[in-house]
């Protein structure tokens, strides 16, 4: 007898209705002869409700105010599991709800984004030996000081990832309001195709740079313990996708997907001093500030005295990096910062490019043909991204889409 | 230094300004130089808004499904705790949250209406010792299955009492949205007077009789440990009324309060066979489905074969009560069933009575000058009822308020 791990969602639980509908999904695998593990989030909206409160009463930056904040936050999923469990019993299942700390999910004292240190296996294994689907409380453990903590947002993805890691699950099926994972957004590229199988690694990229479906934490943990993870849809049927090992992904192709993301700025620091260190002093106080820099180009001026520097960080964080640039001004000896607002990263990812010459020639001849001029270029062993201006972006997409044999046909 | 437990119930932690104000009150105590516990109910409408929800998807039956029941409903309580843990926090205090399962809040297994067995005190006494006020989930608990357990509706007030008699608390002060008990309604008499000092035993009655401000249990666990207990309003300073043993109510007087009920029922049977034994058998199918029976009369006919029973249940019960006597009405051989829904009872309550006569007669006498007619009259120690027309429980509440002295002078 399998065991196979389902995570509900927010919007996949977020009323009395669906959690129903959920109810006959659980029923459904438990009649293929299953042993079912079902891990919630709260209903959706919910822990925005209670993070408001927080904030209302909270700076939360001490160790102590993040111990309350994770417990509050946490009450979300144990109503959910509840009322899980309830609606089960009701379709005349044997059901119960589990809290993190009652199932023995260890996390570190990292409050608000706790790591797992260890599941307990033993009672619920026990527990779904004795005829009980076991409903889990995702996002939520518990610390060795006894005290409630949480796993980050969308930390559920990886409490589903974990517990089927833990009790051997035969695959984890992540339910959410998508059917799978797309070559490309839809929205932008109506020739998007949903993808059969992805391997880990893309999905790492394609979770990173925008395709918000999967906490990164959950897609490395597959990763790392071969976890089979399927991405599919509460709201309809359908096979979803599967993250699958990269041997696995059979129907071989260069590129899986193309990306793309408008939440980054560029900053460019020109006539900076051409001396060793000199890039270790720009990006210290960035990092002082925990602000992530992404894609770092240095050129080298013709007389070799001087370099500049461009770098995207999030925009979140521009007004902060600015200061924090501008308050070492001196020291550094650069000339001027320049903001560039209105950019866009694109990026083509898959497996395929580290056996495959020739695909970045592809990228950039694409991008030629439509007349889009490239800023930055940064690559790694599965991806290519470039900066472009941000208003290309949709036509950059769909270029690529088709320049990389993506788009739909007719048939699929 | 003295322990002092706070509770606070759900109107005064309805939203984030009650909370900052009820922080202001836990302040105020820290000041006087006592170490604080704070017992919270749920945000007004929230714990409504959770059993709504369960109600949706079972029909709470099963012992399994009220475990779940109290899992869910429990979490209201998780949220205050925090939410006003951070809060003090915020002013400057150290404060942490105590969950059921964390301070060893030990219950048996009666889930959704579940009795307290043992509390544990090292670890709140050890954390108060290290300058942490200690705020406490109310209404919750855990039993030996590692299960969430609630102490039914109102039972916050049972845990704050249950607390400050485990900590050796000097006092359990119950905050409220009314500032004291009064000697009967306030909205119906307008002469109604705030007690200072009230007798356990007497509060009991006035709870039981539908003075509905501390949950029952609550008080005779005050009274069984001897905990001064005050009920005073969180939102308006005052000294409210202190619960304390009998001996300790100073201000010697007769009558403490006279309340009254609308919420039961009136049912007659005549004609029954008067044998031994025949009020078991009436009562027995009563019994057997929970149903309380209050006032009961029986009277002999002058034949002295046959009698008529009288006796008074709640309202709700009324037609469960119908159908079962009339399926044993061969059984019992009554002769017809009556039922009265026009009626009220008032009593009138008071440890004074124990030691002096005519109180009784006082009462009657009051309701005869006023021409109200006496249905029932049951007496207990330190209490008497009568039932009458429902038209009359103003009238009466009004005169016997009078009669016994109650009446608030202009001064006071």
């Amino acid at each position: 007898m399998a065991i196979i791990v389902q995570k509900f969602g927010g919007t996949s639980v977020a009323n009395i209705e669906r959690i129903k509908h959920v109810a006959s999904l659980v029923k459904e695998e438990i009649n293929r002869g299953n042993q079912v593990v079902v891990v919630v989030s709260a209903m959706s909206g919910k822990t925005n409700e209670l993070v408001e409160w927080t904030n209302a009463v909270s700076d939360l930056t001490s160790h102590d105010s993040l111990k309350e904040y994770d417990s509050i936050v946490a009450s979300g999923e144990q109503v959910t599991a509840g009322l899980l469990a309830l609606t089960l019993q009701t379709n005349g299942l044997k059901a119960r709800s589990w809290l993190g700390w009652q199932l023995g999910f260890k996390t570190d004292t990292t409050h608000s984004k706790a790591r797992i240190e260890h599941i307990d296996r033993d009672a619920i294994i026990s527990s779904l030996n004795d005829g009980y689907v076991a409903v889990i409380a995702g996002f939520q453990g518990i610390t060795e000081e006894n005290r409630i903590a949480t796993l980050g947002r969308g930390g559920s993805d990886t409490s589903a990832v974990a517990l089927a890691a833990a009790l051997g699950a035969y695959q984890c099926d992540i339910y959410t309001d998508v059917d799978g994972i797309y070559t490309t957004d839809p929205r932008v590229v109506p020739k998007a195709r949903r993808l059969n199988k992805i391997a880990y690694e893309e999905m790492l990229e394609m979770a990173s740079l925008g395709a918000k479906v999967l906490q990164i934490r959950s897609v490395e943990m597959a990763m790392k313990h071969n976890v089979r993870v399927r991405v599919l849809s509460s709201f309809e049927p359908g096979e979803g996708t599967l993250l699958v090992d990269e041997e696995e992904v059979v129907e071989r192709r260069l590129v899986t997907g193309v990306t793309y993301n408008r939440n980054e700025d560029q900053i460019t620091l020109t006539g900076v001093p051409n001396t060793p260190g000199v890039a270790a002093n720009i990006f210290a106080p960035l990092t002082e500030k925990e602000i992530n820099v992404d894609m770092i180009v240095q050129n080298v001026s013709q007389s070799g005295d001087y370099t500049d520097i461009t770098f995207t960080i999030p925009k979140a964080d521009t007004k902060l990096a600015i200061e924090q640039l501008e308050a070492v001004k001196n020291n550094l000896g650069y000339n001027s910062l320049m903001v560039n607002e209105n950019v866009a990263k694109v990026s083509v990812i898959g497996v395929g490019m580290r056996s495959h010459a020739g695909l970045a020639q592809k990228m950039f001849q694409t991008l030629a043909d439509k007349s889009i001029n490239i800023l930055v270029i940064t690559t790694s062993e599965i991806k290519i991204s470039i900066l472009i201006d941000e208003e290309y972006v949709e036509l950059a997409l769909r270029a690529l889409h088709s320049a990389y044999g993506l788009d739909a046909t007719k048939e699929s």
